[in-house]
């Protein structure tokens, strides 16, 4: 008899879904619209009811389903509690109760940056690794840390917010967290064209970044052409999460580093800047440290949703 | 029939050692003499007699005994390999199997200072909690990190090494790592006493601390007193400190950090300067922490050592 799992991404505009058997392989993908109306009260119960159409549709028992795996925008400790979650008007209930009533299916939760690192590991650029630190450098700066297969999560949903890591005393700007000088100021998408802004503020020296709108996929392509200006840029964003990850390091001490996000697909020239500063900031006991970049994309969190399952 | 752990706990001077039962109740302690002559080569032979010796004082049969806990001055991972131990001269190689064919006993080991942070969780500041950082703040600055119960040893031993995390980028004078900025050069014992001859040589602002040594003692002692120019130098380390542990905060978002070393000999009046510091430099959802001194002292070792074994 085969058994299923099924895989839930919540975001703030849509919930991705995915039908998975027990080794990994998706057998069919979808999505529904996240419905944030009255304090996000819809969400949970439309996600059921897609999941049991689902096995109603393909004639799915429920002893033939391992359980639900969910990664949802906000902080959320081991045992499904989810610490707000602003994006989707929540406020601090337990994810895995709630859902597991709506299917009487068992569930589990995690954050959903957490959980798109264990999906990396298991089927994306961490694969072959089971102690990483997933770094994904999007609009923001997320982490998750899974030490010897297992995330973790935090004692209050907090574990892998590396974005937040103190980087630069000299800051006056504040983060949206409310700090100034964090990592996620300098390596986000928003960080680095700040940071190229600024750069092209300072003097006229010439750069292809003049001529068109400045993006970290722009400062990154002009870095593969050469740019001399864009070159400097990606050397300060190579330091600050240099700086950071050794900090990481320092404390964990992983044996890959997976990076994604939206930045990331800028690929391996980003590790011509992370790597030698890393090496610079880090103890000599963690530098034996491999930086992958993440593969699946989109899908990391559905892999990692199903992955909480599988276990 | 009652059953026995081993626990041991090995420094560069001496090996402590202690005989526990399953509840963490210490039966006896006693030490040896590390002997460090030819790369260290005695010294596990030394152990393993003097384990058998007692076996036999005390009558106790192999089946009896649960196993052998030993933490080690240097970096382990959690199979047992250490990556050299430049105290004890030794260099790579399995100290559990090694150990464990000398006794013919199972065996697990550990990182000293991970060690130590597993047995203050078990019975000492870290109690009631199963997720804590435990710093060790001594001649230099350690820690272990401990999840859900486990230790993070790390992939190659250096899990916890939280001593060489970055924070300051205008240092000059390098780290004993190589490294320059390391937090343990702020806030070790060394590194108080260091801050403090600099501020004293500053200018000519009265102090207790003109009268006689420097330590970090006596700047604790004279920051109880109410002394400005101590209390300006406490000030300094409790920005390091805190800006220190609300990286680690933000990798793993702990229940509490559990201050030992020579160092918390100052009490709580350490918490004054790290916590107020912590709160600024972290995320918002790793604030909700506990600060806690630890209360073992120099059995912490021996305890986390029986930890290790009765798991």
């Amino acid at each position: 008899m085969s058994k299923y799992v099924f895989a839930v991404d919540l975001g703030g505009t849509t919930v991705k879904m995915g039908l998975f058997d027990v080794d990994g392989n998706v057998l069919e993908k979808w999505e529904i619209v996240t419905r944030k109306e009255n304090g996000g009260e819809k969400i949970l119960p439309d996600i059921a009811e897609s999941i049991l159409a689902k096995m109603q549709e393909k004639s799915i028992a429920k002893d033939d389903v391992l359980g639900i795996g969910i990664g949802v925008p906000g902080p959320v400790d081991s045992k499904g509690t989810i610490y707000k979650a602003a994006n989707l008007g929540w406020g601090v209930f337990n994810v895995s109760e709630t859902l597991g009533k709506l299917t009487s299916l068992p569930v589990k939760t995690g954050n959903d940056a957490n959980v798109a690192a264990l999906g990396e590991m298991w089927k994306g650029g961490g694969q072959g690794y089971n102690s990483i630190v997933a770094v994904t450098l999007g609009t923001g700066v997320g982490g998750g840390v899974i030490i010897e297969g297992k995330l973790v999560a935090g004692s209050t949903g907090a574990g892998g917010e590396i974005g937040h890591i103190h980087v630069e005393d000299n800051e006056t700007i504040s983060c949206g967290c409310g700090n100034c000088g964090c990592l996620e100021q300098y390596t986000s998408a928003t960080g680095i064209t700040r940071l190229a802004n600024e750069r092209l503020a300072q003097d006229n020296k010439p750069s292809v970044l003049r001529d068109g709108e400045v993006s970290a996929k722009t400062v990154f392509d002009a870095v593969k052409a050469g740019d001399e200006l864009a070159i400097e840029v990606a050397e300060i964003f190579g330091m600050y999460l240099g700086k950071g990850l050794a900090a990481v390091g320092a404390v964990v001490n992983p044996e890959a580093f997976v990076i994604g996000g939206g930045v990331s697909k800028a690929g391996e020239v980003l590790f011509d800047y992370i790597e030698k500063n890393y090496m610079k900031y880090s103890f000599h006991g963690t530098r034996n440290v491999k930086f992958r970049l993440a593969t699946l994309g989109n899908d990391a969190g559905i892999y990692g949703a199903a992955k909480l399952i599988v276990g």
